[in-house]
C-alpha cells in the first residue's frame, strides 16, 4: 500500500472516526483504525460493534493495499504534521508515514480480525433528508432528557418516529421528557437511536455540510454527512405511548424570559444541593408573582421572585433544579411559556413563539 | 452589621479570597470568608494558615461589625445575583443578603476563631514597585521548573533575589532550572515564595491595574494589587547556587523558530510516552540539521528534522520531551538559540534577541 494524502483531509478523517474505536471490548483490533484503498481514494474506519464510522478521503494510490493501526497514535501524529502532503507506505505490519522532514514508522497490525464493515439492507431501506442545523438542534433538545439506565435500555435511546404526517424526536428518563417536531415526513418510522450515536454524529457535524441522509433498515440506521458514514445499531423494544403525558392543558401559567428564570434556578439550586436539587415553585395570581424557593438546612435558604402575568391558580410545585436548568439551557427562544397543575402533575415548558415545535415537562418531586 | 455594596465590587472580592480559604487544614472556621466593616466600607478576608488574601471594598455602612460565611456558597450566590445594590444584613449569626427580588439567609459563625489577619513587622520591610506585567510574565517562565516534591521545601518556590544591581526570579526542581530578569533594583534581597502564593497572586491580577507593591519582612511577603492585598509566608532556608549550573558557553548552537521546534517536539513526544518522555537531540553541522528522534518499542518511532544553521561540533543528547515542552509554552519570542555541550551537560535555551533576560536550562536523561 502507498498512497498521498493532504495532511488536512487525513487529519480531519482520523479525528472523525478515532473516536469509535475504543479499548473496552477486550478485541484489541477495535482500537485500531483501518486503512483500505479503493480506485482513487482511501477507506478510514473504526468501530466498537455498536457504531461504526467510516471516511472516504481523495488520495493519490500508487499500491493498493490495506492494515490497521492504533487509532490514537495515528490520529494525534497525522494533526500535528504542517498542512502539506502525507505519504503513507506499508512495509509488511509496518506503516511508514511521512511529510517533509517528518518521517514516522507505527506498527500496525493485518486488517483479517478487523470486523466486517456493516451496511444496510438496500430492499427495506428508508430515506431522510435532514438539514443539518435542524439535526444538531433536535438533538440537543432531547439527549438530555435521555436515560443512562441500562437496564431500561429503550430509554437510552433518542426515539425517532413519525406522528400525523410529521417527524419527530422524543427522550425520557422518566423524571422529564422532551419531544421536538422535525418536518413533514411522508414515510412512516418508529426506531429508537442510541444516545451515544447521536452524540457521535453531532460530533462529527461541522458547517461544511447543510443538510445530511439518514438511512434505516429494520436493525440499523446509517448518518451520510458528505463523505463521513456512522452506522449504529438501532434498540430493540417499544418506546412508550409518552404522548399521553404531555397535559394538554394546565391550571396556571406564566410567561417569562429564559435567563431571568435561569438565574433564579441557579441562585436556588445552590441552597439545594443538599437536598438533592429541591426547589419549590409557587405560582399566584392575586400578587402576580412565580417565587422559587429552596432551603438546606446547614448552609441557609434562598427566596428569589419573578413578577409577571399569572393566568389561573395558585399551584406549588417541587421540581429537581437540576432537570430545570437543563431544560432552560437548551431552548433556543428567549421566552418560554411555563404551566402547573398542583404538586403532583408535571411542569410544561414550551417555547413563548407561535407554532412552538418543541415541548419539555418535568415531573414533581413527591415531597 | 448592616451594609449596602454593589454586587459587581462584592462579587469581584468574593471570588478573588474564596479560592484561598480550605477545607484541608482540619480547622472548619478556614472554610469561611470573613466579613468586617470599616469606616467606609468592608474588609472580606480568607486565609489558608500560609496565605491570606484580604480585600477592601466601598460600601454604604450603616451598622459596625463583622461575620464569617462559607467561601463556596457566598461567592457562587453573589456572583449569580443581578448587576444592583446588594444588601448584606447581620442577625445573629444569620446573614441576610437580599437584592432586588433574590432574599437569601445564609448561616454564618461568630469571627472569635477566625485567625488574626497577618501583618508585616514595619520595621524590617523591604518594598519593591513591579509592572504587573513584568511580573505576570515572569511568574510564568519560572513556576513551571519549581519543584512539587515536598521533601526539599526550598526547590518548592521561586527564589526572589538580586544579583550584581538586578532583581531576578529563579526556580529549579533539578532536572531543569529558570531564570528571569526582572529590572534594576538598589535594595539586596533574597527571598523564596511558595510557587502556590506565586499562582495566587497571578490569579488575582487583572488588567485594571498597572503596577503592584511587593513588600517583604524577615518571614513573610505581600502583594498590594489595587484593594487587594495578598499576604504568604516565605520558606525558610536557603537556595541552591544555582548560577554555577548555566553553561557559560556550549559546544554546539543554533537558531530555531518556536513553532518549529514546538511542533517536531510534539510528534516526538507522542512515541515517547512509554519511556517517560526521552528524545534524542542530535546537531550535525555537516548537514545543518537539527534532528529530534524518539522510540515507542510497541508503537514506532518518529524522526523529524529542522534544517538551521548549526554551529560548533556534532552533539547527541536525550532529553523529557515534556521539559522542553514546557520550556518552549512560556517563551515571549519567535526564535530561540539552543545550545548543547555533549550528552551529560545541560541544554541551554535562550530568547534569541539582543540583551536577553531569560534563560532556560534542561538537564539531558543518562542513558
Amino acid at each position: 500500500m502507498n498512497v498521498q494524502v493532504t495532511q488536512s483531509n487525513l487529519a480531519k478523517a482520523l479525528n472523525n472516526v478515532a473516536r469509535v474505536s475504543t479499548s473496552r471490548a477486550g478485541l484489541p483490533i477495535l482500537n485500531n483504525i483501518l486503512l483500505r484503498t479503493e480506485a482513487n481514494g482511501l477507506i478510514i474506519a473504526a468501530t466498537n460493534l455498536e457504531i461504526a464510522s467510516v471516511q472516504r478521503v481523495g488520495a493519490k494510490v500508487t499500491t493498493q493495499g490495506s492494515i490497521t493501526v492504533p487509532a490514537k497514535i495515528i490520529s494525534e501524529f497525522v494533526s500535528n504534521l504542517p498542512k502539506e502532503n502525507v505519504t503513507i507506505e506499508v512495509k509488511g505490519q509496518i506503516i511508514h508515514i511521512s511529510s517533509g522532514k517528518h518521517k514516522s514508522t507505527i506498527n500496525g497490525m493485518s486488517d483479517e480480525e478487523f470486523p466486517e464493515l456493516p451496511a444496510l439492507d438496500e430492499k427495506t431501506q428508508l430515506q431522510y433528508e435532514l438539514r443539518t442545523n435542524d439535526f444538531k438542534v433536535a438533538a440537543g433538545q432531547t439527549v438530555i432528557t435521555a436515560s443512562t439506565d441500562s437496564t431500561r435500555p429503550v430509554l437510552t435511546g433518542v426515539y425517532w418516529h413519525t406522528f400525523e404526517g410529521s417527524l419527530y424526536f422524543a427522550a425520557t428518563d422518566g423524571y422529564r421528557l422532551s419531544e421536538k417536531r422535525i418536518m413533514q415526513a411522508k414515510t412512516d418510522i418508529a426506531a429508537i437511536i442510541p444516545t451515544t450515536t447521536i452524540q457521535e454524529v453531532v460530533r462529527v457535524l461541522d458547517d461544511s455540510e447543510d443538510t445530511m441522509g439518514v438511512f434505516f433498515d429494520e436493525t440499523q440506521v446509517k448518518f451520510q454527512i458528505g463523505d463521513n458514514e456512522i452506522i449504529s445499531r438501532l434498540i430493540d423494544g417499544n418506546f412508550p405511548d409518552y404522548r399521553q403525558l404531555i397535559p394538554s392543558t394546565t391550571s396556571s401559567s406564566c410567561i417569562v424570559a429564559v435567563d431571568e428564570l435561569k438565574r433564579i434556578v441557579k441562585l436556588s439550586g445552590l441552597f439545594a444541593r443538599e437536598s438533592g436539587g429541591s426547589v419549590q415553585l409557587e405560582t399566584d395570581p392575586d400578587t402576580n408573582i412565580l417565587t422559587i424557593h429552596s432551603i438546606a438546612s446547614e448552609l441557609g435558604q434562598n427566596t428569589s421572585e419573578i413578577s409577571t402575568d399569572i393566568e389561573g391558580e395558585k399551584n406549588s410545585i417541587t421540581l429537581n433544579s437540576r432537570y430545570l436548568n437543563d431544560a432552560l439551557g437548551v431552548l433556543s427562544s428567549n421566552e418560554i411559556t411555563i404551566g402547573f397543575s398542583g404538586s403532583l402533575s408535571p411542569c410544561l415548558i414550551r417555547p413563548n413563539e407561535k407554532n412552538s415545535d418543541y415541548t419539555h415537562i418535568v415531573m414533581p418531586i413527591k415531597s
